[in-house]
């Protein structure tokens, strides 16, 4: 299994902790995404690349040939073939509540921060930084405020988002809280939220594969 | 099962297709949300309904006292309840393959011309309409551009998206080309997704849950 991956992006980051919570052992290919690289361009454009992945966009997860993108989809696809440990409960009301929460960071959050959305606004629209910035704190301040919401005085919340063990919620979770905590609003005024990031950076599956900890992060290099 | 749905949204048209697809009764709640009414107040931030859907968005489905947000993980629980006809291939790759479909439509390019950010643009950066005009068409452009990718000479792509039955990638093909028709680019550009978006409206499933086939559009009052 090979694994396209670049440090920064909160997308593959949410793979990686699927793949280590998992424990299925992958080969990294780093490649350089939009704003992240120190100057160089984007691989994400070259046709070899855009031939795997139509968007453009990390990641990319290749099994036995199967080309896999999407991370929701791809952490569908790990649970498929790669039951346990389990990233969803057994009960379909359960797995609902847990992938709304997912799609509520994903979808709903983390798609208006990503790389190429600030490149639109910063290129095209031509907007200021404090202007961005201030986009960004909108969106993840209305994401992480429903994601409270729906974690704070639910019965099956528990250490993690959905009881005790982490699961696909959780990962969405924290590969936003990380780009949230860089880039814009801090974690501290949504409690439950924050409770659940920390529980989770106390494991090795969130902690060994942050963006700080990645070979391809230059601070490593 | 309740459905909570406004006739525009092509949120809501997702889970309407997917209940009809899927031969399930519902009784339908009409609100009103953000952009669509006839200058009325949205009912979306009303405390009752942020109750049921703290993001404050359509649609919301409530099952037996199961409160169901976001259109995926609402498809998900539906294909786990109610199997027959599915809409997700058997396979773990072919399952992947529609999801990811689904979530270019959905989580990359959807997200990105909601009400909401439409609101957010208009509003609170003054933008002139062509400008949120130009914002659509790119989004759009991006993705169906790389959903056309996806489909054009893959084996797998069929009548549908995915073989010649429909799925959960039609659903989404078909409920954000309705958008992208109705505000921004047509799907012209795009032949195999457009061949795809005409075999859909030719079925009744498609069709008769069309926003202006609902009875909350104005329109049709």
């Amino acid at each position: 299994m090979q694994l396209y991956t670049f440090f920064p992006s909160g997308s593959a980051y949410r793979v990686r902790i699927a793949l280590a919570l998992k424990g299925i052992d992958y080969e990294p290919v780093y490649v350089v995404g939009g704003r992240g690289g120190a100057g160089g361009a984007s691989d994400l454009k070259k046709p070899e690349y855009l031939a795997l992945n139509p968007s453009a966009v990390v990641p990319t997860l290749v099994d036995n040939g199967h080309v896999l993108t999407q991370t929701i989809p791809i952490m569908e696809y790990l649970e498929e073939t790669h039951p346990e440990p389990a990233l969803l409960p057994k009960d379909p009301p359960g797995r609902a509540r847990v992938r709304a929460m997912a799609h509520v960071m994903v979808s709903d959050t983390h798609s208006l921060g990503t790389a190429r959305v600030m490149n639109y606004l910063d290129e095209k629209l031509g907007l200021q930084k404090k202007t961005g910035h201030e986009w960004l704190q909108y969106w993840n301040q209305r994401g992480f405020g429903a994601l409270e919401k729906m974690l704070a005085g639910n019965p099956a919340t528990g250490a993690f988002c959905h009881g005790d063990t982490p699961g696909m919620a959780d990962i969405c979770l924290v590969a936003h809280g990380f780009v949230a905590e860089k880039f814009a609003v801090g974690l501290k005024p949504f409690p439950a939220v924050k409770g659940i990031y920390d529980n989770c950076m106390a494991l090795a599956a969130f902690a060994d594969t942050h963006p700080d900890k990645q070979p391809d992060n230059p601070a490593n290099q």
